[in-house]
């Protein structure tokens, strides 16, 4: 492991990694992006993340970091907030606990929603559309619950929540693409495309996520891979 | 939603919410313990927690915090270390990532094999109870590669790692005495014993976790019930 730099170990298609790399970014961190294959494990991933040998790990003085959440906090930390870096969390604990408390929900369930998206037929999958919809009115609520602003799911300013979701904008597009989501509408979800017109301009984001064309890319690859290998959903 | 004190909404089974009880305790915090019952939830809980509608939901100045990492996160930054004030997380960023770490799989990982031990039968439960044994040895490499000379997960304080682990104690017992869990010895998990011993005499530990007969018969009571009503394991 190297005792110098900052490392991110990713892939491109990864949401969390992209969490990471987005964070690393609006730090302004200069970063070494090293893209793993998950098909065959570098040595150096397999030494940093042997618990789940997964990506992303961020390596820091020669020091591993995994799991996104934790790396992101361990962002703030390791490079906090002054005059010229941004932080990554609001100021008040309350605050501070929504920004968590939103990130966990995205990484866990509504990820958990986009996998079955991708890896699920029939039953299974008319569900998860349904379920990803309610997800999108849950996450609409909680920002109106807030009573932020925004742009941001806060208010003025990236936390947590937004570093968590960001990735998951050009999924968005390529489910719709593909059929699989139909976004609610602006009347019901009005502070979503707000959120996401916002994103989708911000050149740190456009920085830190595939796009479009290569996810729709990826997306029909993966799927036709499934159907071949795990005819009845993975 | 009161306005002033501090109230915990817990079920005594959910080692979520003892995680939460204890790390007040830590904190020196007075709060009140709300009892929930899942199968007739409160009106306070359905507004507290709308998301989820589970325990345990932390109220502070009339907000509500949920999701147990998120509060032990708010309880820390709410009362923030001082003289006699204990911090729940180590000083530098990395021992802090690591705390976070395992905190998260605990939570994560080995909670979900402790709930297949409860609710799975036949090769299931086998597989369960294989798995809770390479998570003990996995927790033990943990602990050792830190290098920390304990008693406590990270070193001499008590942090998240310690206390996602802690509400767990008595449901090894449990397990022990049902015959579902073989506990690896001191000469391969020698760490973890000594980590479990130190937790056994702590009084706030004492006071936070349920006592091993209470939770023996609730393992037992629940078993009988998804015996009968889920045959095939829940």
């Amino acid at each position: 492991m190297d005792s110098v730099g900052v490392k991110l170990l990713l892939i491109r298609s990864s949401p969390f990694a992209m969490s990471c790399a987005l964070a690393l970014r609006q730090k302004g961190v200069k970063f070494e992006e090293v893209p793993e294959n998950l098909s065959a494990r570098s040595d150096l991933l397999l030494r940093s993340n042997p618990v789940y040998k997964q990506v992303p790990v961020l390596i820091h003085n020669g020091k591993a970091v995994s799991q996104s959440l934790v790396i992101l906090e361990y962002i703030e930390e390791a490079w906090p907030p002054s005059d010229t870096t941004p932080s990554l969390l609001p100021g008040s604990a309350y605050d501070r606990s929504l920004s968590r408390f939103w990130a966990d929900f995205i990484n866990k369930k509504f990820i958990e929603t986009g996998l079955k998206l991708m890896k699920r037929f029939g039953e299974e999958h008319a569900t998860a559309r349904k379920e990803i919809v309610e997800q999108f009115i849950t996450l609409e609520e909680g920002m109106r619950a807030i009573g932020s602003v925004g742009p941001y799911f806060l208010g003025q300013k990236m936390s947590l929540a937004d570093l968590a979701l960001v990735p998951l904008v050009p999924w968005f597009t390529s489910f719709e693409a593909l059929g699989d989501l139909k976004f609610p509408g602006p009347e019901q979800c009005g502070r979503m495309h707000e959120w996401l017109n916002a994103m989708r301009e911000d050149p740190d984001v456009v920085a830190s996520v595939p796009t479009a064309d290569w996810l729709l890319n990826y997306t029909l690859n993966f799927r036709e891979y499934i159907k071949k290998h795990y005819p009845g959903g993975l």
